[in-house]
């Protein structure tokens, strides 16, 4: 027979947090950082879709998650953004591009398809356009198939692995070239370029303080940990994707930055205010 | 613009194996070698209830899966298990459990509550039941939580995380009493109890053996891992079960067994005999 144990013994149990991650490549150095750290015993890591995630953030089944930066300011009412984290650039992001038959300049009242997945990088592009290069596009959105949108627009803005393979590998037919955003937004603003941050709602901040900052704290460290190890990350990731291991490591440490710094907060806010968002929630 | 490669850096991509793991705390230590060794990088790792990941393993949504026993004799004819690791004990398992109002001998004609969750823990408790005490009682099957299940029989059969609450923390009411599997199971046959294997169809491991082996190589590494680390694994787990770390670590390491060497082969094979199931497929 089992012995018995006295209930002094019994522990209240605390919940794991939820914690929602993109499932594109953007999000794996992280993922790296949490497994090699095992910070995933302590949070209970779902993966779905950007659009998807920000609905599960807020209706309450996540606790904090990366969400695109568009839909972060879109309900930035209810949100707040976690400090020194982010995912974007300062310069080329590689994974964020125009693919486009024809020069931007010439794209006034031609079709631009804008990939489902990413309203930042649709944002962005309607900003470059519009107020960078005068023209007004016809836009239509589209499932992020590069060939597919091409098939029936001028251009097409596409994100995450889809831009990735598009820009890095495949070249796309003859006069068909790809604009990287990162670049033409630093090159227009001078500043980053933020595709993404983390957020969790107003209310679990303030209910969960220890539980969100734990969170935080396992992001930043799995973030060390992913940059310390980005070659053996590299190496393991490139087995899997189209991608060669020099490629994914340029990707991973010099194209993107996941951080949150002066630079960066200047960035997001000069883009949040070209494109009209209203919001006392920006960091300064 | 982003140059474009030329076509020779594209590499086919390959799928990543999709793997089952149990949510229970059997399989935690597992989960725990597999993130510190980053094995997560190369898998896709999904968790669901035992009895779904049979199904989902049998209809291919799963290539790799940690199934009950029971269900891997129901279904011999199309699987093949992995060698040399298991989930079990060499005497008493503690997540796997008889809770009795009277004595086990006394269960004759009366109603013993079956957890729908465990076929495994079922068939032995009926095989110790009805082959060592010599009684016959009337089952019914019920969701696994003990104080409903008790409400309605003078006896349940419970596993997993509810079965380790039941055993270890709650002094169940007066006269009621819990009773080991692994242990009862031991003392009548002088094996281990073999409560769950790793297993792959036969189909798929015949087409892909090197992913096969690639996972059965990750599986065995996190066991060593968890093995290594067990003290710091308890003490995480700890923070979010309803457990000391103390027992976490004795459950974690002397109760239960990941191997499946001869004796625990022999155990299978006896568990499988006295149970009736017909089978080649038997390791030896």
């Amino acid at each position: 027979m089992i012995c018995m144990t006295s209930s002094s013994q019994i522990r209240q149990p605390t919940r794991r947090p939820r914690v929602g991650r993109s499932a594109f490549l953007t999000c794996t150095p992280l993922y790296w950082g949490l497994a090699r750290s095992t910070a995933l015993l302590d949070i209970d890591l779902v993966q779905d879709t950007p659009d998807r995630l920000t609905g599960r953030l807020l209706s309450g089944d996540l606790d904090v998650s990366s969400i695109s930066l568009v839909e972060y300011l879109r309900h930035s009412d209810d949100l707040v953004m976690l400090p020194d984290i982010a995912v974007g650039s300062d310069g080329p992001i590689q994974s964020c591009a125009i693919v486009t038959k024809v020069p931007l300049s010439a794209l006034d009242c031609r079709t631009v398809a804008l990939a489902t997945t990413s309203p930042t990088s649709a944002q962005m592009s309607r900003l470059l356009l519009e107020q960078h290069y005068g023209v007004t596009p016809r836009y239509v959105t589209r499932p992020p198939d590069l060939e597919v949108m091409l098939d029936s627009a001028d251009a097409a803005v596409v994100t995450g692995d889809a831009a990735l393979a598009a820009t890095m590998n495949r070249p796309v037919s003859p006069g068909v070239r790809a604009y990287d955003l990162g670049e033409l937004w630093r090159r227009w603003s001078g500043l980053p370029f933020v595709l993404a941050v983390w957020a969790v709602r107003k209310e679990t901040a303030a209910r969960q303080p220890d539980i969100v900052g734990m969170v935080h704290r396992s992001l930043l460290a799995a973030r060390g940990l992913a940059r310390s190890e980005s070659r053996e990350l590299a190496d393991r990731v490139a087995f899997w994707e189209p991608f060669t291991a020099p490629m994914l490591q340029d990707f991973f440490t010099r194209a993107l930055a996941f951080s949150l710094g002066k630079r960066e907060r200047l960035g997001l806010s000069e883009f949040a205010r070209r494109s009209g968002y209203v919001t006392a929630a920006l960091p300064s």
